[in-house]
Order: structure tokens, then C-alpha cells, then sequence
């Protein structure tokens, strides 16, 4: 399972959108907190490999590229355990 | 916005995955409840769509082909209820 200390190192660029508490101000953005740890981190790997296309994937997709599968694992746990 | 009653209706088949609360009893799959109705809808859309491939996608766009704009909205509006 992934650190959520440093996961929560690495989410401040994610707090913009889905929210400071993993709670998105914006509706067509997903809450984070309290989801899967292994859902995100399928989620952010299918983001990762272009597995998710169209309208906000584009975004996502962007953020996902430089991830490592730790820093994935990492995030995962973190939002999780909001 | 979707109606919620007609949404819980229609959820049946969801709840073999996504739980009776809408809360996922399997790691990989996410929970539903309490997330935003819009993201919802865009999520459903991308699986009927063929935007999300590869994996669990596959199962995802199965359930989401046969459903309407009027479903999507009403499942979303149910399972945001939670």
C-alpha cells in the first residue's frame, strides 16, 4: 500500500480541483475523499497509459503523465484516508 | 437534474458491484455514493462512449451502453444522494 504522508506531500497540485479535503468545489469533478485506494490507482493509471480520453480525461491525463507508480500508490493512499 | 427515485429503480444491477449503499465492497471498484451527480454523468457517458478503455472499463461500458441521457441522470442523481 502507498504512504499517505507522502502522498499528501505530492497532492497539492491535485487540491486545485478536487479540493483542499478531497472534496471537489467544482460538480463535474470527482470527490477523492474516502474512495478506493485501488480505484484511484487504477484510475490514475488508466489516465497514466491514455486509457481515459475526451473532454476532462485531457486534463487528466496531463497530471497522471509524470507519476510514478509510487507517487500513484501514494496519492491513493493519501485521498483514501480522508 | 436526474430523479433520485426513478435512479434507485434502475440501480439494481449496480449494486452487485458498486454495493446496495453505494458504497463497493471490492477494492477496485469505486464507491458511488456521495460523489458529485455531474461527475457521475460524465463518467457514464465516457464508458457509454467508448472513452474509457482497457481493464474494468470494459465491464463498465456494458452496463452504461444500454442506458439513456434520462437513466444516466437519474442514477446520478440517486447515488450522489447517498
Amino acid at each position: 500500500a502507498g504512504d499517505a504522508a507522502a502522498g499528501k506531500a505530492k497532492a497539492a497540485v491535485c487540491t486545485a480541483c478536487h479540493g483542499v479535503n478531497g472534496k471537489a468545489m467544482i460538480p463535474s469533478y470527482p470527490h477523492l475523499a474516502g474512495q478506493q485506494a485501488q480505484y484511484l490507482e487504477l484510475a490514475l493509471k488508466a489516465y497514466k497509459n491514455g486509457e481515459r480520453t475526451g473532454g476532462q480525461a485531457a486534463i487528466m491525463s496531463g497530471m497522471a503523465k509524470p507519476l510514478s507508480d509510487e507517487d500513484i500508490a501514494n496519492l491513493a493512499a493519501y485521498f483514501s484516508s480522508l
